[in-house]
């Protein structure tokens, strides 16, 4: 069965996400449609271009992943497929793939002209509904890529600017660039094994690690350690320490490493 | 694979959903049950007839909705099945099935009587687990119809009392009907595209509008649109209109055509 | 089709259960993958237990229940396959499987240490992920219950102190175990069908029952009912009990039965 993941900002409230379903098996039946996360902030293309960028790779090869955070529908902002070697990703050209186009090579994208793919009638506020689930779901039936439209350039699409780690001599500085449901606090700093010890700040907070596991952090103080997503996350043991420090997104992380 | 929606009260914690997809499985384990909302708010079974009403179209014809918004689950009211030429619809006789049955020529009704496709033990707090999921379950694998129940009649069915807005020369009166997760307020003034201009009033708060799509909306000010759902739509760009102007379900909107 | 569940504690904000979802499809692409619930209370232990109880047996036979409530992950705590003879149950060695482990006979247990079936790459705090997913995956794919590491002893396993209601002649003391979305309290006290009558208290809040169904229940006081869970509930008709009353869980609760 194809599979087609749904990564929106649509919340857990409203049937959007049910609607799209029902778009999809419509077209596509054996479709195996699996919720990525409908609980990006809305709006937030950010958050999307770096929850997309953790999780793709853990799907099979062939995936569809469709992503609908679109601040920007029914204006020229252009609807797109692109493909990787391994994966489709389809969605708006607002920069929710900045990081995925980044990571691969050989990529091919095309922008979603060919209507007879659509819906018949497309409102200006829905493209989730009525453009990118059915050319996912045609997609996913078998037709070819290049029929959805015509081919555009890399360099032609819409890019974020994501924010990098900035590292001098044993100091890295890095940002909070997601907060998860615990409350843990997901940097931009990579997990890097060479080192074993760290102290740092946010804003006056500070922190200690680098420990094992969750249940070695302190429950009382922020404690780092190596992240499941590639990146160093803060946490306080079995507290929420979003809520206990009011720490936020993008707020600013420094590290020193001693080596 | 036959499909199953679920549109409940249920809400995202419990996990009542979970277990009626069990007994589903249980019973006809090729169904593919799609979510299409367990947010409807408690007892609320106004909201669901606007969501199924909105929504059961999109899906492939054949296609089950069982719908369990149920404060009276356990006194007489009546369990029933309704077949449309493209669709079922299961759940109970409250009213939340009233703008289908409406909207719907040529329906059969059962009354789901038949005790052999239910779970052995009922109970008098959970017919969503116990009566409608097994009925559909075995609906799904193929049992007729007319073995669920006796046929009852389209006049006997409660029905609720829907409000139509009021059209005046070049003024519609309606009401907010449903308010989603961006915030945005969905009336039940029907789109209507041979208008371009309108202006209006919710309480003392002034909109305008047509406008094309969401980001050409007013950041600071109620805006106008057509809605995906078919109903003209209340917005603020990239803002929380019902949060920002405090505008709840029910409130009265005043619309006024410049033709 | 082979079917697992999942029931942790990730909430719906993340794509944690969207990424497992992904693990397990890469390895097992015909499973079918149900939420029984992702909204345990961060970290509790007690709220799995009793939910897994009252849940697992609406599956069909050979389901496999996998739970990732795992505030130990890191630590030297089990990861653990139990096989009952109607199911499956994946997750951490914490107490979490207490109450199934009570109720079924003839039960085996495996501690999962043959890394060829987990992901390459274990973090240390996503074992949902790297470990729990891909075995409950390969398990669905036919691999043995033996092969996925060595057989322990059903004494060796964390169990929970649970908490059961005291009788004293027509009287029965028990907490309240758990709170539904609906703000219904679900006490420990067992439905018993031989009373009729009750009276009770939670801390200074007087409750009556039994009513046949939530409709006949008062809509300012507390009633009780038997709940479908299988356990006495109270409920205020059309309201939230908890909200309305304060009560918490592990509250205590006094019935005394007029017999």
């Amino acid at each position: 069965m194809p599979i087609i993941t749904l990564t929106t900002d649509f919340g857990n409230d409203d049937p959007f996400d049910g609607v799209i379903k029902g778009v999809i098996l419509n077209i596509c039946p054996q479709a195996n449609i699996v919720d990525l996360t409908h609980n990006i902030s809305p709006q937030d293309i950010y958050q999307a271009n770096f929850l997309l960028d953790s999780c793709y790779q853990y799907f099979p090869k062939k995936t569809i992943h469709v992503c609908v955070v679109d601040p920007g529908v029914g204006t020229k902002r252009r609807p797109i497929l692109i493909q990787t070697k391994g994966y489709f990703f389809i969605g708006p050209d607002n920069g929710v793939f900045t990081s995925i186009i980044k990571k691969e090579k050989n990529i091919k994208i095309i922008e979603l002209t060919e209507k007879k793919y659509w819906l018949k009638n497309v409102s200006q506020t829905f493209h989730g509904r009525d453009i990118f689930s059915p050319v996912a779901a045609h997609l996913a039936s078998g037709v070819n890529v290049k029929n959805f439209g015509k081919s555009i350039n890399k360099e032609n699409l819409v890019k974020l600017q994501t924010t990098k780690p900035i590292k001098n001599k044993n100091r890295i500085t890095g940002i909070i660039q997601y907060i998860d449901h615990f409350g843990n606090l997901i940097t931009n700093i990579p997990n890097d094994f060479t080192y074993k010890k760290l102290t740092g700040k946010v804003k006056d907070i500070d922190f200690q690690g680098l420990v094992w596991c969750f249940a070695l952090g302190n429950s009382k103080k922020l404690t780092a350690i190596h992240g499941s997503s590639g990146f160093i996350e803060l946490f306080i043991n079995k507290g929420n320490a979003a809520k206990i420090t009011g720490i936020k997104t993008r707020d600013k992380v420094d590290v020193k490493y001693n080596l």
